[in-house]
């Protein structure tokens, strides 16, 4: 059992969290933290939060766990704000979906990154944001990752495991490289794609007529073009250096591919094509 | 009242036509016509067609409408087969994603666009494929595009347009040109990018990690991956330099967004991202 735990920034990812762990009976107190006054009211008045904070060394006291849900260009800020205030024996911990620079942002703040700050980010989410959006539910079935440094303190990597745990969730260890390698691919290069594809279509002449004869299948590829953009601003800039990379070996691939379709290379566009299916088709056996 | 639709190649897109057609009491019978007899006679066991032929003569004879539901690769192998049997009455249309490319095929076949064939496409589908994906709603609130020339018989367009309007669908008719960069825009180029991105993933060394830790996101993002690669293949090859533009097109706005990301241009990519959300937000609003 949790005796309070204190979210910085409660939106969606927040929020979600602080509904499944009552939803659990897994934590006592949930107190919110925000700039946003109105916006705390609401999650206190959606039974979200248990109360409203937005004075820090109010919100961060007596705090069991603080779960950093703010994005993560706010991340080194927010750490310098709280840190007059962290209680020793307080454990921190983020949902940031970039780690290499959360890390960062820690050993600036920090000097090091502290023992009892435990580097997390859920892989659960949707295109929508902010505390009305939010559901118990979200992290059920979801894997959340942990980047532990080998100067973790033991407990707290164990309390934050059992947090997401008690949310639902499949809590993974991971190194901080290679979860933001494996990040830029699966989740920031997809964004990339959808946002660019979008705008790509909206600045040609004739954008009305292209979206009014978009099929079903253009709805679910463009679903992520809807995303919070301050959010993803931050994510790019946070990843730059694996996202860039993953973006130049797309680039290249569909170079490659667009040759092949100008030649009439039929065999491969066609090895192309049955790699990507069958790689899609395995990996929605486990996960569709 | 069709009396007698001939449904040539009996998977998805034919199939939930008939069954369309047959629940809306709009046709008598409806005759397949396929080069596999297994699955001919699945479609019959399914009550998706009345008849089965493997003979074309038999499969022609007597048709009001016959609906051409082959991969564009094949359409003027398939309009060469019919050809020599196809009565004066009969009116022709297809279903293919490409147009001009069909409106070729035709005219190789034919010397001229006969001005009984009326070029069609339904902008309605899934990631799979087969008869035994076909359902009778497919077309409900979808749209058909129809691109006849001024050849074209005005009395063989109502009736193509009726029969989908029988099915459910909103007939809109366009230039051939235009269809083709619409489509290479909305679904040419997404499914381009599903199957690149879905390949490169695939091709890297930790690609189990990578798919083990995609989310929800991922899944949608990706669903247009698993369609039917030869069918791809045959719309690449079919509507080459519509689709090779937008591709150049796509790559240009991604390599100006790699810039910004490189540069830490928040304004460019901020402006990109906003761009994109809101035209994404607009189209779903008519569309989700």
């Amino acid at each position: 059992m949790i005796n309070r735990l204190t979210i910085i920034g409660v939106g969606l990812i927040g929020g979600s969290l602080a509904r499944a762990l009552k939803a659990a009976g897994a934590c006592d107190e949930v107190v919110g933290f925000g700039r946003n006054a109105e916006a705390l009211q609401k999650a206190v008045a959606l039974g979200v939060i248990d109360r409203a904070e937005t004075d820090i060394a109010a919100a961060v006291k007596g705090a069991e766990i603080i779960v950093l849900g703010v994005p993560v260009g706010t991340m080194e800020s927010v750490l310098g704000q709280l840190k007059p205030f962290l209680e020793p024996h307080t454990i921190l911990t983020d949902v940031g979906s970039t780690k290499g620079s959360v890390v960062e942002a820690a050993k600036k703040v920090f000097g090091d990154l502290p023992p009892r700050f435990v580097p997390g980010h859920p892989i659960a989410g949707t295109e929508k944001s902010g505390v009305e959006a939010s559901f118990a539910e979200l992290y059920q079935q979801r894997r959340v990752i942990l980047t532990p440094a080998e100067t973790t303190d033991r407990d707290a990597l164990e309390t934050v495991r059992r947090m997401w745990q008690q949310a639902g969730a499949e809590v993974i260890d991971m190194s901080v490289m290679h979860h933001d390698e494996v990040l830029a691919a699966t989740s920031h290069l997809p964004h990339m794609l959808a946002f660019t594809l979008v705008d790509t279509l909206a600045r040609l002449e004739e954008h009305d007529d292209i979206f009014r004869f978009a099929a079903g299948g253009f709805r679910d590829f463009t679903r992520i073009a809807s995303s919070n953009p301050q959010m993803w601003h931050d994510i790019c800039l946070n990843n730059r250096d694996a996202l860039l990379k993953m973006v130049q070996r797309f680039t290249s691939e569909l170079n490659t591919l667009a040759k092949a379709i100008e030649k009439g290379d039929s065999e491969a566009i066609l090895a192309t094509f049955e790699r990507a299916k069958s790689a899609r088709d395995a990996y929605c056996e486990k996960n569709c």
